[in-house]
């Protein structure tokens, strides 16, 4: 169940901030009975999508008028996982609004506020559903998101960077989509890739460590069918960067997906 | 967020069926805009911990004394599907308790209890973590597991029949199994073979059909690393069989991990 914590039940007293409540069910857990990173990053897109839709900017309103959100860039940083059984509090805001993009933060806390578990920073363009170019943010609803931005709200992870691919990046894996990995914008969904990523590494990796820190980049968006391509390269021994390509049937080559930097540190829980 | 309809704060106030709430999500959903399956599955895997949790007969406790429960069967029908944004309540119950085994039933509901989504059968097992071994159900906690039978409560869809599988049946597929497939119990999670079970369908044969009951009997456990392999027979035009079985590096030949009926209905929503 998800609410706004601090928003009574008319509208106008929402506050800037949403607070969405989640718990890190038992199936939801990795093998350390820590929550699945992939879960995390779904619960941090729904709380967007709770948090917009409340406020009038959200995606089932802009389906009507075609257009729709979609995510340009995602970081989350992480202390600690919620582990089995714990409740925790989705926190997210609207720190900037550009043109074409926006800028949405996120603290993941206990429910008692006592303990910050992480954070997380993402980017998001407005595009046109049909034609698939951004679109001026400032036209939906007169501006109506510019009441929301919360420029007070410190998010203390750094920004992501750009993420440069090595030459010396290998090509590790190929996988086929399916039909688990669309999600209702019709394309293969952003933390699929996040997922996808983490199986890159063998179950015996997670014995030790954990993911202190991903920033993925989305460059084009792949459909269902699509081959993904995923070329790694080791920057040091607790960080990789990785490139995922997709090939498609009908097509030539390759086009670029997205690019990772994915950090972990040890972790022997 | 989950709570015991029927209970007070009291633990021995607590009623026979468990009920607990959990929303269809935007970023649980499919291209339809409806409730993935398998998300539907943990969810009803989640309910079953929480329910025997707090009746003294759950996963956690049961690790203490080096016991768990492991899932033998599992059959969900759904008459609809949850959509997008909709909110519903997981009530479960215990059947019937034999020595080695019990029947769990579910009956999805919207949250006014208007509609019935759907219902579902499970069979459980109690088995000894070290030897894989069942154990007596009556010896945990002096078979306070008795206490909660509720034998009043209908569940009106098919007990599950034994899956047989065709001899025309197809090797169609074969998977690795990563870190992502393996949960809090440290094997491939019952619910993952579901989800790779409808991807054995194309995105566009979702387009027109939904799944209207899906049977699983699970046969030996799989571990990280275990190759998948899927045989499929069709059995009528909205009707298919499916055994998986298991290769593992280092053992010559396969071993059958589970058996599935699935049986989709037309649905152009």
């Amino acid at each position: 169940m998800n609410y706004d914590m601090n928003s009574s039940k008319v509208n106008t007293e929402l506050s800037k901030t949403g607070c969405y409540e989640f718990a890190a069910d038992a199936f939801h857990c990795d093998f350390k009975h820590k929550l699945f990173l992939g879960h995390l990053g779904n619960h941090l897109l729904n709380a967007a999508d709770f948090h917009s839709s409340d406020r009038g900017f959200g995606m089932r309103y802009l389906n009507i008028v075609n257009k729709t959100w979609v995510l340009s860039r995602l970081a989350i940083e992480m202390m600690e996982m919620p582990k089995e059984g714990e409740t925790f509090v989705v926190e997210t805001w609207v720190e900037s609004v550009m043109k074409y993009f926006t800028n949405r933060n996120f603290r993941i806390v206990s429910v008692d506020g006592g303990k910050v578990y992480g954070y997380g920073r993402s980017v998001w363009a407005l595009i046109d559903i049909v034609t698939r170019q951004p679109n001026d943010i400032m036209a939906v609803n007169d501006g109506e998101i510019l009441k929301w931005m919360e420029t007070d709200k410190d998010c203390p992870i750094e920004k992501g960077a750009r993420v440069k691919i090595d030459k010396s990046a290998v090509r590790t894996s190929a996988i086929d989509t399916h039909y688990s990995d669309v999600d209702v914008n019709g394309h293969i969904n952003s933390v699929k890739y996040i997922e996808h990523i983490l199986d890159l590494f063998p179950l015996e990796w997670y014995q030790t460590r954990v993911v202190e820190r991903i920033d993925i980049a989305y460059v084009a968006e792949s459909y269902y069918g699509d081959k993904l391509h995923f070329d790694v390269s080791e920057d040091n021994e607790q960080e990789r960067s990785i490139r995922i390509a997709k090939s498609s049937a009908g097509s030539e080559g390759e086009v670029e997906v997205c690019r990772a930097k994915i950090r972990f540190k040890m972790d022997y829980q």
